[in-house]
């Protein structure tokens, strides 16, 4: 099903860079910097489970695509809230998602899952109704093999490093454990303060008490609740975290004085802050994260603009991550202003940027990140980590900002069985970018083989100060 | 003129794929779902008048341009509202029109004209000021022979079915008509209700009336409007209406109580509704005609973001329809949300989306049509139906999207002989689309050919149910 | 270092088609109608000083970069408004950048720099560390030669006509230097009163003193303040201005009765103006130029959607144009309403339309331009005068609005050896678009010559009417 050819631009010399390029560097180490996989996989080193529960329960894109042409979500096993009823046989999942295989023909998932079929299980027909069975039974009977466990795949796929995301109030008990085993393998956590940091969080008060709890701090007050996150952020620091990760409705920031910040905290501490008032304990809090990362030397992540569970009744029936978040338009420019007025030019601070809205790449992103020092820009986001979605980024951006402004691949995922196909993909559409600037004489041969281990590599570790 | 590889991308081994695709797909009969030609045309089956009124004088694009260079409309025979002068020499206006050819270089214009003068009337040499005589007395000659009357080339169109856009409170009669003459060819109705829902549409109020008298219902109560709507959808759909049709100048949508959608429409009916509430009005009708369609069973059609008549005193001389309605941004995600909260899970609505706003293709658009079951994507549209429009649009929906939650090709246009035109410009396009994902790699040859004949054909018939 | 295929498309048949067109126009004068270079550098012809005074230091898009890797402004020689220590050694700056000169790998100013090396200085091993000291004594050592003299450079570019832009108060002496030195070259001024028109500069009241010294009009009043435009239009206009420029934050316009204009005038003139009275004044002020163009004829050049300075300590530092001006969105369909409602429809006046937010170039610009004869769209301007960005343009624009709604190159700069090479970068994208559109059989061959020549020529020269 693959050719070693894909992904490559059709014209022959232009393909035939491309090659040499991509020749030099798919074999270097996976670094992800970002990423969903889960500690405990590492921590237990367990067989996963069967192939449905591996491949398609948890995968909202491919949730999403299923339920847009009327299937539900019970029927594709992701669980309820209320506990009702789901189907729950791997087998019978895995011959509905193979039906309806063919939607998914010109979309990244279609890549993904290829790839992973193919390079991973050894599968070489392609996926539909007559071949579900024994996809099924194959990769089943992989999963069960010592060399499918989480600690093996991890070697197989010459991963140097991988970042979780951690809720700051987690305790880091699966990172403690895969320290305390031995393992050579290098997996660091993200510190992620948003059930502290936003408001409309569900349970946010209740997991500012357990703030307190974990850092003996008096998570009441502005200091103590201040303080509360320096401890965390030690602590993750000293469990390996190099990055801090934000996912906020908006890019908006804010710099509020001393009083006005603490007054604020107090409105929300209680409860009462109305939506302006959240919204602006979010922004202030950006910028108190800036303050402590120039401090700390912890990267920052910014990853603004999704309407979370835009559909009410799917949140209520299913909760979230299944598909119903929707982008929206972003802005940076004004958003981003009154943190970057404080600390845009200081050299300690390294401020990731992430967008699901692609008219500002050209517009603000690159403009922003091809002169403040504090700024560099993520790599495409979600439904924009794509062919298409890569190449516009490169296209868009690199004029203004250029390759040194950025910052690499993230795979983003915790589909871990793809994370090897989500690089080759990022790797293949880099150098399918830099052949054409070498075909069309804008770039020299040396200097795109120079760029294109940077951004396979060497970026992802600089500016992740992996 | 036309070179049977035009549209096809130039690399060698790309263009032979896109080659062998169009191949199956270019004879597969039209389906036009959605467009503004005359149902009377079919009825009567007169002549088409002289190739000025015919090609020229009705059509905004090419007004549009002509009027940009300094051309007056009246010097292009479009009617004035006070029945002032305007050049009503056919040959006159066909002369200043091809003087002025040069101007629609690089343009959909050109494609769809420089096809129908070669292909329907036989023209070999460019069109310019030396050729304009021999054009226009060529083409009249055609017009004036049997081969070239509307039925006639409906079928020489290989036209399966073609559906018209009727007012709500059009008695339909040239439809009756079309039914009653034993003719074979299919066209059926569709209920754009504006002129009853939109209070900003100048006789508002009368239509209200007229509505109220052809329909037995009491249009000065909600109740009685709402059951009006269900009388007249009824009568089309009898008349063989498979869908709804709504222009608004936004796609803001509601989801009102009963009992202040009723309030709210008696200040509507009243004329004293400020500019909210008019907005607010044609907000909630988007989702009572929802509502209707579940039940029903009528594709509902949003086509909204333009600003029509933008210019004023255009609009005062000439009326509405000639060059100067201006696209605007168009918000989809917020806007939507009433109507998706209520109806966007219900497998038995289908709502067809379209933009003027491709920014919102990546982002708001794909990913709401990628997981709402009710949601469908529009092909590009007007200013975008266009070959750059047209490849653009696949790129930023499909890897989203997928490519069956699009509906094939609109021609969406009232001049009849440039339909084929268009449609071939889409299928052109969408198989140099589906070349390059052979070409790289991204789908099999036999999957492509499979998503070409649905993008030419299946879709539109399953999308519009017809 | 300069392939002759540079910036051609890779496909073969493509390129052949690219370069024949390129072969036509490569040799074609060079018409600048807007740009940044110094009145003075023509009257006095004196010798430019040392490398990196002239190719380094006044150069935003290469500052800003480097800023954005951490180098400082006083590095880079940039003054500081406070009179404190910058590096003025040449050869030192001149390393500095040489040793950065990677990061500008895939921008636009690789190009024009590695451009201007190798025609202007013979230059041809890549600029690097090693090359650094090579390089600068090369540049350092031709400058100082007759041959490289401001005059002898104008000559050798081929260049027919080059407008600066003149601050309305700016008694245009280096104009009169030059008219009165019997040399051949023909500089002229651009009318750009945004300091007289906008209250948010500074020094604006200042100015308006200024100009009613200048002209003698009562600039305390309404009327003695546009008596003093008009006096100032009609003086640049002697001195062979054809064209004004408006650098707005944003593209508004207003269309006020004669009293409410004049009412605004006198708040503003009190330095009693709120932001929204500042913002009206502005836009009453374009509606008011555009009054004046209707009459004087002097073409109007709208470039808005910066957000100047947008860091204030870097501003307070350094002051204006060193990199940090950001991009907005911009909105044009309602903005420019007022002015269009007046005066859209008069063949007299020409506005040529200039965004930094190219979702509008689609959506909203081309159909503006398309229909309306007094609009005309530059450009690709600043971030988006690169090979992508113009290539974007046409695949934007062309559809909607043609060719021949577009008004060719302008260089936009004060980089004047740079000049051809920036003129050279726009041949050949447009080269590559019509080659594109030639190969694809969608413009004929004679066509795309026609066209050519107009991109590179015929357009400026008629839409500055110059």
């Amino acid at each position: 099903m693959l050719d070693d050819n894909r992904l490559f631009p059709a014209d022959a010399a232009t393909r035939a860079i491309a090659r040499e390029l991509f020749g030099s560097i798919r074999h270097l180490p996976i670094v992800s910097p970002h990423g969903h996989t889960e500690p405990r996989w590492y921590a237990e080193n367990a067989a996963f489970p069967d192939p449905a529960q591996l491949l398609i329960v948890p995968d909202h894109y491919v949730n999403r695509m299923l339920v847009s042409q009327g299937i539900e979500l019970s029927a594709l096993g992701v669980p309820r809230r209320d506990g009702g009823p789901v189907e729950t046989d791997g087998r019978t999942i895995w011959r509905l998602f193979a039906k309806h295989y063919y939607l998914f023909r010109g979309t990244p998932s279609r890549l993904w899952l290829d790839t992973a079929f193919e390079d991973l299980f050894g599968l070489t027909e392609p996926l539909g109704e007559k071949t579900a069975d024994a996809y099924y039974d194959r990769i089943a009977q992989r999963l069960a093999t010592p060399e499918f466990r989480p600690r093996a795949l991890f070697e197989r796929f010459n991963i140097e490093v991988i970042a979780t995301t951690d809720s700051a109030t987690d305790d880091l008990g699966w990172h403690k454990q895969i320290a305390a085993s031995g393992w050579g393998g290098r997996v660091v956590p993200t510190y992620r303060p948003d059930t502290i940091v936003d408001p409309d969080k569900p349970g946010f008060l209740g997991e500012l008490d357990k703030l307190g709890e974990m850092t003996g701090c008096d998570t009441g007050s502005w200091a103590g609740y201040l303080d509360a996150h320096w401890e965390r952020r030690a602590y993750f620091k000293q469990m390996g975290a190099t990055a801090t990760d934000h996912g906020h409705p908006s890019a908006q920031t804010a710099d509020l004085s001393e009083a006005d910040a603490a007054a604020l905290f107090d409105i929300v501490r209680g409860g009462k802050a109305d939506a302006a008032q959240r919204e602006l304990f979010r922004a202030q809090m950006l910028t108190e994260m800036a303050r402590m990362s120039v401090e700390d030397g912890l990267v920052m992540q910014i990853h603004p603009g999704s309407w979370r569970d835009h559909a009410p009744g799917m949140f209520a029936a299913h909760g979230p991550n299944t598909g119903f978040d929707i982008p929206r338009r972003t802005d940076y420019v004004a958003a981003l202003k009154p943190l970057l007025d404080r600390y845009g030019m200081d050299k300690r601070l390294s401020i990731i940027l992430f967008t699901l809205d692609e008219s500002t790449y050209a517009r603000e992103l690159a403009p922003l990140a091809g002169v403040y020092p504090a700024l560099k820009l993520g790599p495409p986001w979600w439904f924009f980590d794509s062919p298409e979605g890569m190449m516009r980024f490169r296209e868009l951006a690199t004029e203004t900002a250029g390759f040194y402004n950025t910052v690499g691949f993230n795979d983003d995922t915790r589909a871990f069985p793809s994370i090897p196909a989500r690089h080759d993909v990022a790797r293949r559409i880099d150098c399918a970018y830099l052949a054409r600037l070498v075909a069309e004489h804008r770039l020299r041969l040396d200097e795109a083989h120079e760029v294109a281990i940077d951004l396979a590599y060497g970026l992802a570790k600089k500016a992740y100060r992996l």
